[in-house]
């Protein structure tokens, strides 16, 4: 069906605003959870391990939220888990308007962060005041990485992009023409955020040189 | 690649355990992340709302995570959030091995949880054993519905699946002949666990039988 049949039929729906108890803030509520099922859509420069097809942002949120979970221990500093795994599972959402930007196009880059924040002011201004906020705050924290949350927070999202770029042979960083100097410049957030996970990494970029997945 | 392939270029993958500060624990827990890659493969009874194809059950998961966030104000009682985040994250993992089973499909159902047990105790088994026990023990807390964060996060569960289902003119229930008494019991954690969200089920239950989406 089309997105446009799509919203009219979304609009003569029940309105909860009109269920006993219902009110505005659950019709908003909803309308949100809606909206976020394009992210779905939204396919991003990772192979599927198997290397059948590309993975969506959804897999990739909920893969690195699993992941916070697992490297916990290895986190650089006391971080409150809870606060990092509600960033990760909201902070690739504004991709549902600015798309996934390739994280080695330069070009891309440059206006990335003045359209993913046009569109945290979209989708999260769609929900009550108080909880837009709550989850506004979130991504900002995510986006200036200056909290110990956030720092792992960003580790766990580079390590998990990282580990399918490694073992589907680098078939991406070989299409794009990546070099070591580039994963090793993007990888800086799992140095500061997990130091260990750090050790493997180098470890790996070494391994996938010798291998061809990456140039020198 | 075949995943016999896969298998054997990850055995030849450098063994974290040979790194400075590296350790046993780190290869079993990476080992666990790539396992779980699977899961994107896994595809539910659930239509995507755009209607362009079925749903994986790692979008499912990452999509009722988001929700326990959205609508934490609605819970029946006081609960963890954290807690029930983390067992949604992980309480579907067991569908690699077991597969999903339509929640109608009373013979699929028959041996599901010793299916989804078996399932669990492998996967979770590739984990360090206290980590194995943590998920384990999140796992369990989900499957047994006994505390107020675990009704929550079957509440959870079931609300996202309902609203894709309402909201793609029930296509899939009408391909399954599914009728209203069929999805009120379906629904009844949605009752236990969210109360104002059951009033929304329940007038969008009324309005799914009026539009012929849902045989009465």
């Amino acid at each position: 069906m089309m997105p446009s049949e799509g919203d009219e039929r979304r609009a003569a729906v029940p309105d909860p605003g009109l269920i006993p108890g219902g009110n505005d803030r659950l019709k908003r509520q909803v309308d949100f959870l809606l909206e976020i099922d394009r992210l779905k859509h939204v396919l991003r420069q990772t192979i599927l391990l198997d290397g059948s097809r590309r993975e969506n942002t959804v897999e990739h949120s909920w893969h690195i939220s699993v992941s916070a979970m697992l490297f916990a221990e290895h986190a650089a500093d006391d971080i409150d888990l809870s606060r990092t795994i509600r960033m990760l599972l909201l902070h690739d959402i504004v991709e549902i308007d600015a798309g996934d930007t390739y994280c080695y196009d330069e070009q891309g880059k440059v206006d990335q962060h003045a359209r993913e924040s046009r569109a945290a002011d979209r989708l999260f201004g769609m929900l009550p005041d108080a909880q837009a906020a709550e989850f506004r705050a979130l991504w900002d924290e995510f986006e200036a990485a200056a909290t110990a949350a956030a720092r792992y927070a960003h580790a766990m999202d580079r390590f998990q992009a990282f580990l399918h770029n490694y073992f589907t042979e680098g078939r991406i960083w070989r299409e794009h023409g990546i070099r070591r100097p580039q994963v090793v410049a993007r990888m800086q957030p799992v140095e500061r955020g997990a130091p260990l996970l750090w050790q493997y990494v180098l470890t790996l970029i070494d391994d996938a040189v010798a291998r061809g997945y990456l140039l020198p």
